[in-house]
């Protein structure tokens, strides 16, 4: 079967999946953890198999293709947590009378059919497929290459789980090849939702290559402003934490902003604890003056993702420089300023447009599970459906159902009768 | 200045906008009122224009670009009433204590940048710009061509008015000419939505051609199931509504499905009351046994939008079987049922996939008016962002601010914090 007929005759479980009840679902989820332990060994096998054929590649690859009893045991926490978590689907969103016996409501229900492309990282798998599973949703797959063992692996031991539950197997289904990826970019109006995780470019290339709705983020590039207000030891800390407590995420910060009123005094107290942590400095021409560092020649600097141990400090005279800042380079993922005055913050929250604006904090608590979300889907920079870290909210839409007794329009546009429109939520 | 540049320039006003109170956006749709008023002479004999130079197109055209005392009436209550809801920004969707003093709260902000096409009615440029200025988005805006001396003037009047306030005038841009749409269909990035309203071939021409997200419908293929259950009587009195209130809306059925056990006895009381009403009957094989019709030859006519007084007409043998249909040609959009039998009412409600899913009601109740929205600005079929009817609250996104205290994640990646997540909504 072509994975699009694969996709095809999943379409038809869809309506099994939504109507199930949570009971069956957390059940499921559980099933799947139970099956993971009893199938162990040949998963670890297959996984020795993907780690012996990246022998050399990075540590830190290899360190994410790893799946042994620590990952396992991590994975099978993972599972129950999302088994607990309350059930996403037929939350009742608004709910309203119309008038007399005529009751509105709108209920959250399953998208349908999600497709997921994410990194080499065989624990990745496991929280997506309990993730889709828990919204209802069919799932299709494809991981990093690095790990196609370990993931067909998982595949078969979470099949082999689900046949034993009400769950239909088939609500889950792999892709092993690029050129799957390429044919299901295609099947818009089947496919109801595109996430990829990995790289700047591979995003973009997937936003590019589909009119299928697609939710992520494709550049990162975060910042934090330090206010002329600003306690200054604060600053350094939350400076420090934002860029170097693990730069390659998403939510570490590219740039630096200051401004003029404590760049004297700040930046050579920046400039002592980034050497610490062996931070490369990129200076504009003010900040150059004060502390050294790279140069920046070109404005277009700023729009740099380092992802790693180094980051553009620029000086600033006033908060419409910040915006404008902002404006131009900011990938409006998330923003932070450190100020004591409340006046600047309210303006800088209500004025910067970006999916996570933050006071006095770290960027890096940019994430679903800090937020208190359950789990992390990813994090959106689209202004549509979901913005920022995206739980299992994310993972559903809505309908309207409508309740009447014989009622018809002609009652109400003829005059004999009227709407009341009372909320009942 | 191209629509482009023009478009560029409105983007710096996008923060006035999105920071101005929601009095001042209140005054701006008041002032828009009071110099409609003003102007009226003007803006009738510009309409006049219009209506002569569409002399031989037929009355249906002419009656919606008429615009009049009457219709102008109706638009000065209506921007009363759209100055009367409440605000849909700064709304506080979800608000949670993380640890200690920080405090996370996800708010709701404008969109930014709406590109709306819409027929050739004046009055709905009028409803468009106050529900874009309500939500503190900014608008451009392309009515049917046919309006186009009207929809000039209008322009010119709200921009006349808005200078009187403290709303950049430049907040509304207005499109004249095809050239314009294609151009801005490619401003991705730059525009956050288009919303096309018009015709199925239209709506589905934007959707094919932009990767901006598009909020809208192409087909409007809903469907009345009448259940073995069902009162006949509210049948017909549901069927002849949802087919003749107003049979050019898309919330108007174009199927008829009845369950075989009442077939006999509903047809041809659905007969004598479509033939009173000059309704054209397609009829499916056991159908055209019992009530004669144009017989239904081909399965695919199914897919048709008659958007007029005809329908089609099945006879179906079980609740699977209407599913089996709906997933096939309905457009989910709305489909109802009437049915007395509480527990067949609760399976359709919960397996029909539409955006709009009613019971014992009649189809036409799918509006933003009637579902209490307090305004509409279109229905989407999407399952992303909006489904169903869109109020206010389409137009708007959310960020999340979170406000701390110097906070950093280290702390809590190194154990010596720890979340506690309370919810405070």
């Amino acid at each position: 079967m072509s994975i699009t007929e694969e996709i095809l005759s999943a379409k038809e479980k869809k309506r099994i999946l939504s109507s199930s009840s949570a009971e069956s679902r957390n059940k499921a989820i559980l099933a799947i953890r139970d099956e993971l332990v009893a199938n162990k060994e040949y998963i670890f096998s297959e996984n020795q198999k993907d780690l012996d054929n990246a022998a050399s590649l990075p540590d830190s690859i290899r360190h994410r293709l790893l799946f042994d009893q620590k990952k396992l045991k991590q994975s099978l926490i993972s599972l129950e947590d999302v088994a607990s978590l309350s059930d996403p689907l037929d939350k009742v969103l608004e709910k309203r009378s119309l008038c007399d016996e005529m009751i509105l409501k709108r209920v959250s229900v399953p998208l349908g059919i999600i497709a997921m492309i994410f990194e080499a990282r065989p624990d990745a798998l496991i929280q997506i497929v309990s993730l889709a599973l828990k919204s209802g949703n069919v799932i299709v797959l494809k991981g990093g290459k690095e790990a196609k063992n370990s993931n067909r692996a998982l595949f078969e031991v979470i099949r082999k789980a689900l046949r034993k539950t009400d769950i239909p197997e088939d609500f889950v289904i792999l892709m092993e090849s690029h050129s799957d990826v390429s044919e299901i970019l295609s099947l818009s109006g089947i496919i109801d939702l595109v996430i990829p995780r990995g790289s700047n470019s591979f995003v973009r290339y997937i936003m590019d290559n589909t009119s299928i709705p697609v939710l992520g983020h494709a550049d990162g590039v975060c910042s934090l402003y330090v206010d002329k207000d600003a306690d200054l030891e604060k600053a350094v800390k939350i400076a420090v934490d934002s860029k170097c407590q693990y730069p390659s995420a998403c939510n570490s910060i590219e740039t630096l902003l200051v401004h003029e009123d404590v760049s004297e005094s700040f930046l050579p107290l920046l400039k002592a604890a980034f050497e610490k942590e062996n931070v490369v400095m990129h200076s504009d021409k003010k900040a150059f003056s004060l502390i050294g560092g790279i140069k920046i020649e070109d404005d277009e600097e700023y729009r740099m993702e380092f992802l790693d141990k180094e980051i553009n400090i620029k000086v600033v005279s006033s908060l419409s420089d910040v915006f404008a800042h902002l404006e131009r380079y900011s990938s409006h993922h998330t923003d932070s300023i450190v100020t004591d005055n409340k006046e600047t913050a309210r303006v800088y929250a209500e004025s910067v447009d970006s999916a996570d604006v933050f006071i006095n904090c770290s960027t890096r608590f940019a994430d679903g599970y800090r937020f208190g979300l359950g789990a992390e889907v990813g994090i959106s920079t689209s202004k549509i459906h979901a913005r920022g870290p995206v739980g299992l909210m994310g993972l559903t839409s809505s309908k309207w159902i409508l309740s009447g007794c014989g009622d018809v329009v002609s009652d109400f546009a003829e005059g004999r009768r009227k709407f009341a429109h009372k909320d009942l939520l």
